[in-house]
């Protein structure tokens, strides 16, 4: 593979998506994706005495079916990329325990899914794989317990908020075989602006989106015209917002017309009770194993610039009065 | 690249270890490998308000001088992987957060030093990077106060337990250039001996080590005599005896002969307060990133099968009862 610019990584033969699944929780459920989802559990529970056991139940169940809907077996799978937003990324590592496949855990917050689908692709398209699975998953309950406050505590969340996705979304990448592209791809660098206010991810997060989609558009040449979505992961309604106004008064791009964020798409903000919209590893790794897959494969979409943000903060540096550093990495997706 | 039997990648154009770095705090600096290492600091606080800022300071002091060995500038490194024991690896984040360059995080427990280095490898061989760093981390206080108690509590440790390793190793890794070769590599899957004992991770951890070792010696038709050290990362003594044990009754190869655990080497166990040996991401980090590199450099020793252990678990998950997986990954350096 080639680079392309001074960041981005342009794939030789490009990587395809064989199968991807989506397992979410009941919010997510009753949410506008409803109907695009492949597991809609009814409850967040997920059959599991923890929250933590939850939420690697979800990963189990959408990697194990993106796996079968690729018509393959977990021992096909040179490599598994996943993360979470759990303490030691416990969730992932449970929820693979049993699949025995050679793991690379990944940490990068919400812009896991992003890291692991390039991840997936570099081990692809170099031969180091045949066959990758890229996976990410969240948990509404046990991250607002690690986070914030346990749910028992009633505790009131701020209006900039967002709420975490109850959901996993898994990818299986191989070398070849018909499916979506990932074409090129781009690891973004450490961005911080001086947030401090963890109940406002979205604006902790926002710089760095615009910094690596700007990065991605001057690397090779384009405008974001060029593509029919430029995807973000969970900004939500906030970040969104600030996102846009970054990439016009910074960067001179005006991305207002192909701009579309995942935290935005996977609940309805006005009906559901989700402040200022989804977020969590799990947002962009289910809606984009779903809805943005399924209309890339039918055509429907052409070309999809999806960048994940992570805010790689922990409860404790914010206790410590440490900013929120942030990170987007990004792939395109390509039909 | 090629796959080699079922698990192993073979670099096609070995990548080359262009200069490494070792950062540490004081037992380390007192103990047998203290002629070894860069930086030696004097006391553990490492000019930082908190234990967490100054693992921070010794991932930046590692990666730092490693770039600086290498005859480099932080924005000629296209890929930096790296990770830590920390909740959101955090120190990693925040020790790397000023040198601007793209950052792929990881998580692997204390195998994750044979993971960056793997992911480093596969980087710039396929051509993804140019030049990229592989980085780990640990500090004894940071980990015990997360772990098992804050260290002002005053708590007796079982002898079973190891000392986390206040250090940090890096290494610049590249597709061409002069140094150490990364010839082969293996990414390991999680194993699962139901072991639940927090307090003896060697116990834990050596299962993983035996197989991912006896899976490349398999893939690779290779006998461990053909190294002149296999190298745990931080089994200590009592997992160290598990594992030549397993290697033997379980596999069928003796290790006995060429068997090393960097958890062994970092401290003296008979003079220092370490009960089974050293332990962290930062223990291997920093015993490979200085003795062994330096050794393979002046071709003391030719080829060293290095893997490190990982324990995937998390306070809450001991608390909840699950067992410990474990996972190794290993690289194969050549001089």
């Amino acid at each position: 593979m080639n680079r392309t610019g001074k960041y981005t990584v342009e794939f030789s033969t490009p990587p395809v998506i064989l199968a991807s699944a989506a397992s979410v929780g009941k919010a997510e459920g009753e949410g506008p994706l409803k109907d695009e989802f492949d597991i809609i559990n009814e409850n967040d529970g997920i059959g599991s005495d923890t929250w933590e056991h939850a939420e690697a139940e979800l990963v189990n169940q959408a990697v194990g079916l993106a796996i079968k809907k690729a018509g393959l077996m977990p021992q096909n799978i040179d490599i598994a990329y996943a993360g979470d937003l759990i303490n030691q990324c416990t969730s992932s590592t449970f929820g693979l325990r049993n699949l025995d496949i050679p793991l690379c855990g990944l940490f990068g917050a919400c812009s896991t899914f992003a890291l692991a689908l390039f991840c997936a692709a570099l081990a692809t398209d170099s031969g180091a794989a045949r066959i990758a699975v890229a996976e990410a998953s969240s948990h509404f309950c046990s991250a607002e317990k690690q986070f914030r406050y346990p749910l028992e505590y009633g505790g009131q969340r701020a209006p900039t908020t967002q709420r975490t996705a109850t959901a996993s979304g898994a990818c299986v990448v191989a070398s070849k075989g018909n499916g979506v592209k990932i074409t090129k791809g781009i690891l973004g660098r450490i961005t911080d602006y001086g947030v401090t206010d963890i109940g406002n991810m979205g604006a902790a997060m926002a710089p760095a989106a615009a910094r690596t989609i700007s990065d991605f558009l001057n690397d090779t040449n384009t405008k974001p015209q060029d593509y029919d979505i430029i995807l973000t992961g969970d900004l939500g309604q906030i970040g969104s917002k600030l996102f846009v106004d970054l990439m016009t008064e910074e960067y001179g791009f005006d991305v207002s017309s192909v701009h579309a964020d995942c935290g935005n798409m996977l609940f309805d903000i006005n009906k559901q009770d989700v402040h200022s919209g989804g977020s969590g590893c799990g947002c962009s790794a289910s809606v984009v194993s779903s809805k943005i897959l399924r209309e890339l494969s039918s055509g429907k979409l052409k070309k999809v610039l999806f960048a994940a943000t992570g805010a790689l903060m922990s409860p404790l540096t914010a206790f410590q009065g440490d900013t929120i550093p942030a990170i987007a990495h990004a792939v395109l997706l390509c039909s």
